[in-house]
């Protein structure tokens, strides 16, 4: 018998993913899965890539969840901290919405309104001393999905000084699932097919949370919807505050991640080599022209963006490698 | 340290999958990857899915795979019967491409030219004592993409009496992987996003690998290119021979196999819900015009069309779990 | 001052290409474009690819369409024959809408639901003496898509005895932009790109009309959605019945259809290549292994699926050059 | 009897597209398409979507051009300048190519390598003064694809002093046939579909040209391949050097451009919402964190990207309205 694991808001993207991982993982077993409007609803109708786990999708209330060991929640914000509330303080939470993530209360308000929960650990193993804070938390917020991306490429260049913490400028571009399930005229097929379109143009809700991790001062960020299915690539430009080479700050600061990768010099990331794991492909130059730094960073939003590190930081609170169960090979083409 | 194997022509799109499937499985090392125009490149360069699988591409002579106690030749045809040839008796080999599959001579003459290099054990195991068959063979044949998920649709239903062998009719769709990698105009993204097209149109090669694996006497098989980079929609037709319910008759068929999935009534095939996975997804009705049998089936053309079936048949051939390694759960979206 | 011209049910898909259409044609002018939930919307906001349009979408009330010399009606089916219904007789009307396209009321009720509102002139210009008919109709049904991409291929054929109206097999893929634009999860973006699934298998309602206008007996009928926003391809499979050439009778049969090209032997149809045009483009062959006839056929959905060949009635309808307005070009890649 | 014009370069992308765009034109007659490596083939073979138009490529050699009053260059770069070089002098050139964009020969050699053919009127009529310009210009250098997008969105701003001409940073996106129709791996539709990728960071030739155009002293230039088959997507953040509304400012720029729009504030521009078309569209807003002002811009790569934009050269070239055979007017979905 493993460690038992329930995953609230199983019929989201991130919830289905949520599943995959868990069904694949040598130590979790599922035992609840739970969708407000889907309670009752046979997994595989909601979920057909997940054909042959019979499972019911259940109601998301806490008893359904209390019984679990660690619960995943993956619910829009400002419906998480209210559940999280109502759950016993012995079980384990890795939060993939927003509830528990910012520092800043203002900022919270700001961007996404409502009262502040108040903030967790903050799940991003990669960031100096945070695999140690996540280990011995109870509680973790998990990273937003642009986060994920621009944190990786920015945030070591910030801590060794290799650039300018102010005018920052971030262009990310996501498929849609990370614009979420719910259906809406703008994400349909039809519209995102042969298109792509800014929105929330300098005015994205991960701004402060990136602000929050990397010691950014200040940051442009533009975020697009992409016509694919998954997958984010994010592209993160910085004024240079020293003589360094910026590869070389990324390929110390994460020699010892194991699902960052800096890519060979002349190579490129692509968010499709990312497809289905929880990897984080980066590259680093210095534009001729402008003088800038540029990083370019891919992830599966659904990966390493949402579920995968949800699951690798279930994995460190849990006492597990921090790879079980994930993989750092993406499925391509 | 596990089971040895290679794999030769390793820099295509099956051979990546194959990399792919074995890095996360349980039992295989992989001692050799070879790609006869790529000998001497780094793995990743190629395949930029696996970085992290510190690699060399090698050259594709027999000494390089004679070690391995399994070779997974993913080789144009012509080209693996050519190599199977030099290698030593002992070592088992699983074959994607076509050269073995044929029992009739004079059919592979018609398809393919050149000389007939002789039939293996045929490697879909759920075909009626074939799981067997492949067990205690030391040269396996992997069935072809097309070939596979039209087969699993019509083999039971033929075996059965539910439907005549004569006048069969298939469409079958694939996306772009199934096609190769070698670069051509035709196969380009700005041709194909946005396109569908048919091509071979009656005169696909594996017509007689279809007929020969179901006891079709005549079939007309129409194959086309989907914008997608993987997966096989097929749909398949044939007249009524009795008065059984053809959902009924493949369920029965399938109630054990663990990757073949008749889905619930009222529900019809995704190919995205087997993406990576080794799964087939199937479902039946009679037109209530028509009086015809349809089936429709999805697979994965790299997953249960190609990489995840020669592991299936190595794992069977090596007598590990027939599931070892392999999913049956799709990525998706 | 050119013919004025109204659409109702201007915010779907097809409303929005009948106004492009509209827009480049030289001798219509539009007057009027209505939409039930828009009224008051600026068109540029429904519809930003005809941005520069300075339009305000207005109520469908027959009042706003009463001062049109012709009408087109893109409306939901049941909607168009009751609208209709309230026009002055002297309006000219082009139904886009399934609401008068069939001769028998018990197909209507078995496929539709509803009462049956009668037939109209069938609006496919390429039917034998349907040009004349429509140049002296009044009101007018438009073919639906998949009928008009399955008739073209098949009518000729039955026509000339050339293939057996007993045991057609039809199986053809439309892209997203068919199933219109309500917002519903199995059309959103991140379920469609990737996927082919099959739907309404064996159930589909242009059957009966296509029937009608072929004389096929019966007809195994399979729609296929694919991930791609416009075009149809339909593979229609028919058994001989007669030893003639199936290409050189459609390629005589649409000699004179400006909008029809038999393609050279050896080309196949992309659909790709008649997007945003009114162009079918023709194929046929012979099966070498089981002697059926099997003919594909490319169209743009909203072309000469729905707009384009609505204007194409239009034109013939008002005495204009039946290519006024109208491309026989696709817009590729 | 129409204006005598012909495309050299006719089987790539621009050059179908000009070919599509001529064949619509009321004034313009095409004598002769030229393609090195397709004479003699059949133009539907090579562009099927021109299906219909009968006419065979012929070889490229200034004798088959210099019977046409307007030659378009659609060839590669250092190729045009070889060719233009042999054609009479009363002949007006159009060259879509990069050869005659630069008037820096050091940022020619530095970019493109090679010897520098000298620069002609820049085809760009939105740009001040640059209409009367290629008016009464024999010989036209048009604007390459990323160059239109950005300049578009750049100029205004600082020429009107709105924002800074140090440290512009542009992330731009682009569909796959901006890439051109040569077969590569890295095209293939297997590796774009699903997959954003960068290349060329910080070292894309369209900068310098950029920089001629707007002014721009310095700038980051970050190109993306995006998995769709046409269509740009430019970010352009600059610092704002003023107090004003850099979107009134654009407004006011392109009041009188036919083509170009700036949209309704809280619309952002949609690259699908502009294909088939000579439109860009643009919005542009003020970062609420950096202060930076972003600009977004959408063009059709081979519309006002390419040949949209050689033909309205042409037009006013020629004599003819501007907007003659162009829409501004795109197809979507």
């Amino acid at each position: 018998m493993g460690i038992r694991v329930a995953v609230a808001g199983a019929s989201g993207y991130a919830g289905g993913e949520l599943l995959r991982l868990i069904a694949g993982h040598p130590e979790l077993d599922l035992v609840a899965a739970t969708a407000h409007s889907q309670a009752g609803v046979p997994l595989s109708t909601v979920h057909p890539q997940l054909t042959g786990l019979d499972l019911m999708l259940s109601a998301t209330d806490p008893a359904a969840l209390a019984d679990a060991d660690l619960v995943f929640l993956a619910l829009p914000h400002g419906q998480s901290a209210a559940l999280a509330a109502q759950l016993p303080a012995g079980v384990k939470v890795v939060d993939l919405g927003a509830d528990h993530r910012l520092n800043d209360a203002d900022a919270w308000v700001r961007y996404y309104g409502g009262e502040h929960a108040g903030a967790w650990t903050y799940g991003l193993p990669e960031l100096p001393g945070q695999r140690g804070a996540i280990a011995i938390a109870n509680k973790v917020a998990a990273t937003g999905c642009y986060a994920v991306s621009t944190i990786l490429a920015l945030a070591p260049l910030i801590a060794a000084g290799a650039v300018s913490p102010d005018d920052v400028v971030v262009v990310a571009a996501s498929g849609t699932s990370g614009a979420g399930k719910a259906p809406k005229v703008h994400l349909l097929g039809s519209e995102v097919m042969g298109d792509l379109s800014p929105y929330k143009v300098g005015a994205h809700q991960h701004v402060p949370e990136i602000k929050q991790a990397t010691g950014a001062r200040s940051m442009s960020f533009t975020p697009v919807l992409a016509p694919m299915p998954r997958g984010i690539l994010a592209t993160v430009t910085a004024r240079p505050a020293g003589n360094v080479d910026p590869r070389q700050v990324l390929a110390e600061a994460y020699a010892d991640a194991p699902f960052v990768h800096v890519l060979p010099q002349g190579a490129w990331p692509h968010t499709a080599a990312t497809l289905g794991s929880n990897a984080c492909h980066l590259q680093a130059t210095v534009d001729i022209d402008s003088g800038r730094v540029i990083v370019t960073s891919a992830i599966d939003n659904l990966g390493k963006g949402a579920a995968g590190q949800a699951v690798q930081c279930a994995n460190l609170m849990l006492g597990l490698p921090e790879t079980a169960g994930l993989s750092t090979f993406g499925m391509a083409p």
